[in-house]
C-alpha cells in the first residue's frame, strides 16, 4: 500500500466521492496512520491540519463515511475514496457536500440548499 | 474570488472532475496566479510542485481541460473544477484518469485500460 507521504509533509490528499451519485463531497488530508485506519476500519479517517491530530470523520456528528473503494493516482500522493455517507451531509456548515459555493463571474455564490441544521448537530461542540 | 492560499504554502488543492460522467480525473495544485489564469483563460492551469512553475495542463500533450464550472469548499482551500477533457485521457501514463489503480486487499492494482499510448504523445518530452 506504499503511498508517497514524503512529498507533502507526511500528508496525502484524499478526495471523498459519493459512491452512487459521483458527487465530490469533501477534500481532506491523511497521514500514514489515518490512511491505515481508513483501510483497516472501513471508515474515512483524516489528519486535521488545523487541529494537528487524527480525525475520524463523524466522531462528533455521527456522519461517518463508509469506505466502498479506494483508488490512488499515478504519482501515489492522492487517494480517491468512494464512500457511502451516513447522515444528511458531510459539511459542518449543513450541506451535503463541502463544495456548496460556485464561481459566478468573479463571486462565490452559495448554490446548494442546506440538508440539515448544523447547530442541532454541532452546537456547543468544537 | 478570495481563497485561502496561506494555509498550505500558497497552494490550494484542485480536484478535476469530468463535467458529464462525474469521474474524478486528477488532483492538482494551484497558486493564486494559476487559479487566476484558470478563471481568465477557461483552461485549467496548475502550479507544479515538483517543477516549481506554472503548468498549463495540455501544454505539451494538447490534452487541455476546458473549464465548465468551479466550486470551492467551506474553508476556501480547495476547488472542484468540472471540465471537458480534450483528448483521450488526462494522465501522462496513458489513462483517462490518473486514478487508475484500486486498492485490492492491501495491494494497488491497475484496473483501467489505457486510452492512448503515452510514448506517442509525450515521447522525448520532459
Amino acid at each position: 500500500m506504499n503511498l508517497d507521504f514524503a512529498k507533502s509533509d507526511g500528508l496525502i490528499t484524499a478526495v471523498i466521492q459519493d459512491h452512487q451519485s459521483g458527487r465530490v463531497l469533501m477534500v481532506g488530508y491523511m497521514n500514514e496512520e489515518a490512511f491505515r485506519l481508513t483501510v483497516d476500519t472501513g471508515f474515512a479517517t483524516f489528519y486535521s491540519r488545523s487541529r494537528k491530530k487524527l480525525w475520524l470523520k463523524g466522531e462528533s456528528s455521527g456522519h461517518r463515511l463508509v469506505v466502498k473503494e479506494i483508488r490512488t493516482d499515478c504519482d501515489l500522493d492522492a487517494v480517491l475514496v468512494a464512500v457511502e455517507a451516513i447522515g444528511p451531509g458531510v459539511c459542518h456548515e449543513g450541506y451535503e457536500s463541502c463544495f456548496f459555493r460556485k464561481l459566478d463571474g468573479r463571486e462565490w455564490k452559495v448554490v446548494d440548499t442546506r440538508t440539515y441544521d448544523p447547530n442541532a448537530v454541532y452546537g456547543g461542540k468544537a
